[in-house]
C-alpha cells in the first residue's frame, strides 16, 4: 500500500512517497517557489543522487502533476502506475477546535478547514490548495487531513484559556491550540516504546526544538498543555520568533514606534528570537560559533533559549505532578548537543540524572541519562511524515 | 526612633509610625479622595478604635499635614513633638535599572526617580508627590525611597531580557523589571530565620498572591527570577490582570475590536484576571463562593490561579536547579487556605509533601509541610512597610 504525503506551503510542496507494508520510504522531494520566477522541484528517489529540475510552476496543481511525472519517471520515478497509489495525506497546520483527531477529506472536512482559515491565514490556505489540487489531478484518490494542532485538543481549559476576559475564548474562539502535535505525539509514543512501559503510565515532556520550537506536557499519552499558543510566537525562545512576553511589551513597542498590528506582528515573527538577540543568525550554528569567538549577544541567546527549555520541563512536571521521561526532537533537539548538555545538568531535584557521555549523539534515538536516573532523557528522531501515513492508512482502511 | 512609612498613590495615602526601638507600630492610616470630593482621613492609634475625619483635602501637601496633625492629636496622637520624627520612608514603585538598592533622597535621587516616569506613568508620579509634599512640609527630615523594583535587580541577563530585538532592551529600556520586591525580600529572609538556615544556602520560590501577584525565585537571597516584568500584568492569574498572554492574542483581540494600545491596556489591566473568567468579582473569597454554587467559570479561574502557582513553582525550581522551600505570603496566600491546598498537593515529585492538616491557618507564620518533607512549604505574612522602615532607619544612621 503506497502513500502519498504531502506538506503545502504557500510557495513550495514537500512530499514523500511510504511503501506502507515496511514503512520505508521509497521517494521524497520538495517543489519551490511555485508561481514565482524561478521554480524548481528537488526529487530524490532513496538512496539516489536527487535530480533537480528548473521549470516554470504556475500552480500547485502543476507542482502536484510534475511530482507525480517523477513518480513515474522511469529512471528517477518508484512506481509504474499511479493505481499504485492507494492515497494521499496532507498535512494541515490549524484545526482549530474542531478536528481533534485526523479525518478522512471530503466536501464537510474542505468546509472546515476553511472556517478555521482565520486562525491561521498564511497556512490553511496553502493547505486547502493543495488539497484542490490533488482533486483536480486525481479526482478518485482517497486524501487524509492530519492537523499540527489535533493533538493537543486533550488540553484542559485551565491550560488553554488565557486569562482575558471570557468572551474571547467563548465567542471569538481565541485559545491556546498549540502546534506541532503529530511530532509530539510521535516522539511521546516513541519514547514510551523505547522505555517498554506503556505510554499511558506516563508523564512525559517533549522538546520539539528546531527553526520553531514547542514543548509539551504529555500525561498518559495525552497532550495537557504546550507552550505554543493562539499563534506561533510563545515558549520558548525560536530562530526569529519571540519566545514568551509580556504583553506591556507589545503595547509599549507599538506606542514607541508606532507600529500598528501587522508591523508589530512582523517583529515578534520575523525580527525575534535567536536572530533578534543575537544580531548573528537565526541558524543556531552561527549563533554558537559566534560566542565561542565571545560574542555576547550570541552567548545570551543561548543562554535564554536553554533557560526557557528549563522552565518549562520544570513547569510541565509540575503541571503533571510527576515526570518520566524528557525528550529531545526537531533540528536542535536532534543534532543540538551543547542545548542538550546545557540543559539537563542540574535536573538531578528532577530525578533526572544526565549521562554527558551518551549525549554526543546526533539525529538517531538514543537515551541520555544515566542507567540509574528514575527520569530517562531520550534523544529521539521525529517523523510526522509517518504520523500522517499512518493515521492516512488508518482512516482509508477504515472507511 | 520614631519613623513614618509613606505609601502615595495618585490619590490616596497610606501611613504607618513605627517605633524601630521595638520594631512596633504607634499609629497607622489612611488619606483617601486627595483632591477630590469626599476627601477623608482614617486614622488607627494601635489597640483603639479608628478616627474617621470627612474633610476637604486639595493635595498631597495637605494630606501630609492632616497626618501630622493627627500624630500630634493629643487624643488618638502618638508623638508630642514633630522633632521626635527621625525620618521618613517611602515607598516608591519603580527604580528602573538605576536603583538597585534603597537610598537617602536627595535633588539626584528624585532626578532619578523623574527619569524613571515613562516606565511607571501612573506611579513615580505619586510617589514623586508625596516625597516632595513631605519636603515641603518638613525640610529637615531625612527621607528614604524603597524602590518595589529594586530586590529584582539581581536578575541574570537570561532571565530579564525578552525575545524582541535588542535594542528595545539596550536603548529603549524594554525589559523584566519585577514589582512586590520588597515583599518577596522580607518573606524569603523570614523564611531562612524560621527555618534556622542562612539563607544563602536556600532556593526558594515565594509567592505573593492578593489583588496583584507574582512569584519570585530567591536563590540564595537574591531574586533572579521573577513573574511580574516589564509592567505589572504578566504572570500568574490576578484579580483583574490578565497574567501570561500569548502577544499575538493581544494584536488579535485589537484587531478584531478595533482596539488601540490604551484601550487594550486597560482590558489586561482591569477586565482580565479572576474577575474576566470567572465573570463574578476580582475578589476571590466571592469566586470561591460562586464556585461551590456550581458557577463552571468561577471554577475555571480558581483552577487557572491553582495551574498557573504550580507551573511556576516547577518552573523555578528548574531556574534554580532545585528547591528549599516554598513561602506563601500577601492577601491570599496568608488567608487562601484552599487555594494553597490545591497548589500543594501531588509536588511530591519536588520533595514538598504538604501536611493539609497544618494548612488551617491565616494571616500568621505557620509551616505546612510535613515533618519529613524535604522542602518545607510555610505561610508568613508580609510587611513591606516594616522593610521601609528598616532601610529607613539603615540609610540614615549610615550617613
Amino acid at each position: 500500500m503506497k502513500v502519498l504525503v504531502l506538506n503545502c506551503g504557500s510557495s513550495s510542496l514537500k512530499y514523500q512517497l511510504f511503501d506502507m507494508t515496511d514503512e520505508s520510504v521509497l521517494a521524497k522531494g520538495l517543489v519551490e517557489r511555485i508561481g514565482i520566477d524561478g521554480a524548481r522541484i528537488k526529487h530524490v528517489k532513496t538512496d539516489r543522487d536527487p535530480v533537480v529540475t528548473d521549470v516554470p510552476i504556475p500552480n500547485h496543481k502543476k507542482a502536484i502533476q510534475l511530482v507525480l511525472d517523477r513518480l513515474l519517471d522511469p529512471s528517477c520515478g518508484v512506481i509504474s502506475s499511479l493505481d499504485e497509489l492507494a492515497a494521499a495525506g496532507h498535512r494541515v497546520v490549524h484545526g482549530g477546535d474542531r478536528f481533534a483527531t485526523s479525518v478522512r477529506i471530503d466536501s464537510q472536512v474542505l468546509k472546515g478547514i476553511e472556517e478555521v482559515v482565520p486562525l491561521a491565514p498564511l497556512h490553511n490556505p496553502a493547505n486547502l490548495t493543495g488539497i484542490k489540487a490533488m482533486v483536480e489531478v486525481l479526482p478518485q484518490l482517497p486524501q487524509v487531513a492530519v492537523f499540527d494542532t489535533a493533538f493537543h485538543q486533550t488540553m484542559p481549559p485551565r491550560a488553554f484559556v488565557y486569562g482575558i476576559p471570557y468572551h474571547y475564548y467563548s465567542e471569538n474562539r481565541i485559545r491556546r491550540y498549540g502546534f506541532h502535535g503529530t511530532s509530539h505525539y510521535f516522539v511521546a509514543y516513541r519514547a514510551a516504546e523505547m522505555l517498554g512501559r506503556p505510554v499511558e503510565s506516563l508523564k512525559i515532556v517533549t522538546c520539539h526544538l528546531g527553526n520553531g520550537s514547542s514543548i509539551t506536557a504529555v500525561d498518559g499519552g495525552r497532550s495537557v498543555d504546550t507552550t505554543l499558543g493562539f499563534g506561533t510566537v510563545p515558549g520558548v525562545l525560536m530562530g526569529t520568533r519571540c519566545g514568551d512576553v509580556d504583553p506591556l511589551v507589545v503595547l509599549s513597542v507599538m506606542e514607541a514606534e508606532g507600529m500598528d498590528t501587522k508591523a508589530m506582528s512582523h517583529v515578534l515573527h520575523k525580527e525575534s528570537g535567536v536572530f533578534g538577540i543575537s544580531g548573528v543568525s537565526s541558524d543556531l550554528r552561527d549563533v554558537e560559533e559566534a560566542a565561542a569567538k565571545g560574542n555576547e549577544r550570541a552567548q545570551l541567546a543561548l543562554d535564554m533559549l536553554v533557560y526557557h527549555i528549563r522552565k518549562y520541563i520544570g513547569a510541565y512536571a509540575a503541571a503533571m505532578g510527576g515526570l518520566d521521561a524528557i525528550v529531545f526532537t526537531a533540528g536542535i533537539g536532534e543534532n543540538g548537543v551543547d542545548i542538550r548538555d546545557a540543559v539537563c545538568r542540574d535536573l538531578e531535584f528532577l530525578g533526572a540524572r544526565f549521562a554527558p557521555e551518551k549525549n554526543k549523539v546526533r539525529g538517531k534515538e538514543q537515551i541520555i541519562s544515566a542507567d540509574d536516573s528514575r527520569v530517562a532523557i531520550m534523544v529521539i528522531p521525529t517523523n510526522e511524515e509517518l504520523v500522517i501515513a499512518r493515521d492516512t492508512v488508518k482512516l482509508v482502511l477504515t472507511r
